[in-house]
């Protein structure tokens, strides 16, 4: 459906797709592409959308912006992928992976399951107007995981525990379906009140954050 | 160390105790055995602990509970796996976990680490006053990791995204040392409000925690 695409931006995200682009024989620096992707800030797509001439298709790989950002262009789509990228790390990084697709009409949803598969993505389709509710559930999983591990390795260093006992802890809870264990899990409010005693005492900056997860795991 | 260890408590770590135990030829149900291991709920430790005959070793596996609470008897330690457990699983789930063990003198410290190391945990000592904090931390990174997910679920069930999909983000997540990736490591404001305004829409009874999770990540 394509057979060039111009990838702008070559950041975490705009890397691993070039690289997967090549793998894939796709030229991506061709300025008479057919697709424009934009792999850049969301506060600079707009911007970057509005410069560019009309004729390509254009997508871009953000989460939370609305297919809106990407006029006076209405051969468009949004194409998410849902993973974290690193720079260490290549075109294999995208394997395994989904992708949220956003279309406005059956041509530009093709196109961008299209572009989904080729890259290696599992594509699904996601409306534009649930994109930033979608999107707050992504980085729920993936930046407050990180929130999470930080927190529980000052919680450790500060008890004079090694962080990384943490580690083969946490993928076990993904292994393990996200069974819930522990205090809540048994109903054991003494843990869990002798839990918020020693972070107030210790780390009192972080009393807020296990009180409202807590009450969420309660339900 | 000990040759035979009787194991109160066949719940998920109990059970995956006593099948590593036998594994490595130690018998777990001897009323005369040189080590009484309790695998029972923090509630239960202190009375239970109370009525066994004094003369063996005695050990908990709790991760908070104070070794006081194995009272009148001396010769105690603590064990606590640095895991989760799950009935689905046998032995081979203590592989690769670490484990935090409390004790008051060489002799006992030398116990738990042994025993530690013959169940194929990695051991590293933990204070008893600092149990509690350590055990904070624990909760946090795996209890509360449940909580993300389910939480994120929601999100992207309410926006019609197959849950699914976190899979794999979260796993990569980690596999990449915990590196902040998204909104907040941007510093996109925009993103985190456009954040906040969908979440307070569609699941208002999150929105605490979501702030309370931003605001230890912005630090």
């Amino acid at each position: 459906m394509f057979t060039s695409v111009r990838v702008v931006g070559r950041g975490r995200v705009g890397a691993a797709l070039s690289a997967r682009l090549l793998e894939r024989r796709i030229s991506v620096g061709d300025n008479h592409a057919d697709l424009v992707l934009l792999c850049i800030p969301d506060s600079a797509i707009r911007e970057v959308a509005r410069a560019l001439e009309p004729g390509p298709w254009v997508a871009h790989v953000s989460g939370a912006t609305p297919l809106a950002a990407l006029d006076p262009h209405t051969r468009r789509f949004g194409l998410h992928p849902l993973q974290t990228f690193t720079k260490r790390r290549g075109a294999e990084q995208i394997d395994g992976a989904w992708a949220g697709v956003t279309a406005e009409n059956p041509d530009a949803r093709a196109r961008g399951f299209w572009l989904a598969e080729l890259l290696g993505l599992h594509a699904f389709e996601i409306s534009d107007e649930s994109r930033v509710l979608y999107h707050a559930g992504t980085a729920i999983a993936s930046n407050y995981l990180v929130t999470l591990y930080r927190t529980a390795s000052r919680l450790l260093e500060l008890a004079g525990a090694p962080p990384e006992a943490l580690v083969p802890l946490m993928r076990r809870t993904i292994d393990n379906g996200f069974e819930l264990t522990g205090p809540i899990a048994r109903g054991d409010w003494a843990t869990v009140e002798a839990h918020l005693a020693a972070i107030s005492r210790n780390a009192p900056e972080l009393e807020p954050m296990y009180r409202s997860l807590a009450k969420v795991t309660i339900g």
